[in-house]
């Protein structure tokens, strides 16, 4: 179902560029993952650092999905924090990432590093290699980063966290520092995007899971320069950039501001008011509630029916959930959902 | 500050229902609280349950803040989930409220009881007229509830959650248990708000915690239906009405068709969107971020007056934060804010 028929190039690549497709591509945000049998066995051997770091396990893991379904796309299996420590931050593990000493000053900023990605994260760029080598030649592999904001929340904070108040306070209290720290993360993230690019990913996928944490003011204040910046050191590449808000439905006219090919969206907005608020210009991907891959079979080809009525078709959409699949999902909802997505939208 | 020159109506009141006043009135989301030295010297001598569950104590804690501040309104200080167990719900405390037994099949929603508020909390409504009797007449005491979606929300999943995954899954896997369950939600969370303003709560304000996890299909099918059934039922009481939709940014269309008062709002969308989603007969109550109250002094004066900016003036705005306020909050922050509306909008 993947190979596009109108032209050479892959379904999901030309979905991105809002070229018209054979049929709506789909994939799924974390795909590789906890709810598949094949994943939980692998990290019964071993732990999730460990996984992100060993690139023969790292590709198995991101190729596992492909092999279940018939997804348009493949995504690369890591952590955003795992440039991070490459710029000076040292990280524990209990069980999600702590920052051992949280960033909250002017001089901890000043000695971050911005390291080239081919010293400080080896191991990604051989499992991007690794994974590029074993994918079909119709199913691209989208490399990602956190966006700078989303990794700034990490960093200040030190944990993760419902609200990031100490994170969104810092910003309100040091604003001059705040920026400093963006623009290292943004440069950061533009080398390691880059180098993933590099390493043969055709896709890239900037995640700013925190984006919606912040009114419109602080986000075109704070956020948005910096993923901007990330994007206009790439757009040089010619590889599509997928910029992902999560729960920034009030931010979007401002996102629509940015050079990106395509926009991800949670679900809280139906995507026909979002393809108005973004333009045509601009592909959208989305946005199926999570939760509704719980629902029987017919109501969750009810709830597929209603993302794709509200995307309007082709061009320029890529099917996904509006978020990351839960661990508990059955991945026979999965192979409904992937399969009656490109059933519906087949021509 | 509370006095409202051109009716006898407290100016809080009169500003709920959209009527010209003195000046914009202010009260800010869980003000009687952690970041009080006063609430934490109580605190030290006892557990959170136990204060809730204590009138003179809660009365004493509810009052505190009215004290130190020129607020325009006090807030009954509870848990959502305290009318929850005479419905038959049992709660351990470990440090938050954790469902023993979580709901997630339809024999355990047909076994819950729509209690009577005066046997299963006459501790709330003991502590209600307790601050009412010491409260200056200027300045109302809100009476208030979780909303339905809310608390089935806590009920299935059982305990806090920053996804609510299981009960979002609920909804899809089981509509009609579903409805079930938030009816009864419903039905007894009308009679806890009509007991509230029994006792004398002269507002009483809705929290819809959990209602930004919805989209707007779902919500409409299930959150706002509940809600609307206990609005429904509380409307002949003729005692201000608020609904708080937080992260609802994309449901206020929707929520314009309930028959509330007010509307409080997070920091998401600016007060003048707002006004344009939910029309002119809706007042707005909101919606500085609560990280501005970390920011130095004029640039916190800045954010106010951003807000009171985008509110458009009186008549049918409450000054409030967007949403509770952090722990580690300055109580000089507090004063200043508070003043500083009264002192911008005075007229």
């Amino acid at each position: 179902m993947t190979a596009n028929t109108t032209t050479e190039t892959p379904t999901f690549l030309a979905a991105c560029r809002s070229e018209p497709t054979s049929h709506t591509p789909v994939w799924i945000m974390r795909q590789a993952g906890r709810y598949l049998p094949e994943y939980r066995a692998i990290r019964k051997t071993v732990d999730f650092l460990t996984l992100t770091k060993t690139p023969e396990l790292a590709a198995e893991v991101t190729l596992q999905p492909t092999r279940r379904f018939a997804l348009d796309a493949a995504i690369l299996f890591s952590d955003i924090m795992t440039p991070v420590e490459g710029m000076g931050v040292s990280l524990d593990f209990s069980p999600g990432p702590v920052v051992t000493n949280p960033i909250r000053d002017a001089a901890r900023i000043e000695e971050l590093r911005v390291p080239n990605p081919e010293e400080s994260v080896p191991f990604v760029l051989e499992t991007v290699r690794a994974v590029v080598g074993a994918l079909p030649k119709d199913v691209p592999l989208i490399g990602f980063a956190g966006a700078p904001f989303t990794l700034f929340c990490y960093l200040v904070e030190g944990r993760g966290s419902k609200t990031f108040s100490t994170a969104k306070s810092f910003l309100f209290a040091e604003p001059e520092a705040s920026h400093q720290l963006l623009e290292k993360l943004a440069d950061t993230m533009a080398l390691y995007l880059g180098a993933q690019a590099a390493a043969g990913a055709r896709a890239l996928m900037i995640f700013d899971s925190w984006a919606g944490l912040l009114g419109p003011e602080q986000y075109r204040r704070f956020a948005l320069p910096a993923v901007a910046r990330v994007i206009e050191a790439l757009k040089p590449l010619d590889v599509p950039l997928i910029y992902f808000p999560n729960q920034g439905a009030t931010l979007l006219e401002d996102v629509a501001t940015v050079d990106v090919d395509v926009v991800g969206v949670d679900w809280r907005l139906p995507l026909s008011k979002v393809r108005s608020l973004l333009g045509s210009r601009i592909s959208v991907q989305g946005n199926l509630d999570p939760a509704a891959l719980f629902a029987p079979p017919d109501e969750l080809k009810s709830q597929i029916d209603s993302v794709l009525a509200e995307a309007g078709g082709q061009p320029g959409h890529v099917f996904n959930l509006g978020h990351g699949i839960e661990r508990t999902t059955n991945p026979d909802a999965v192979a409904l959902l992937v399969d009656y997505v490109h059933e519906r939208t087949e021509r």
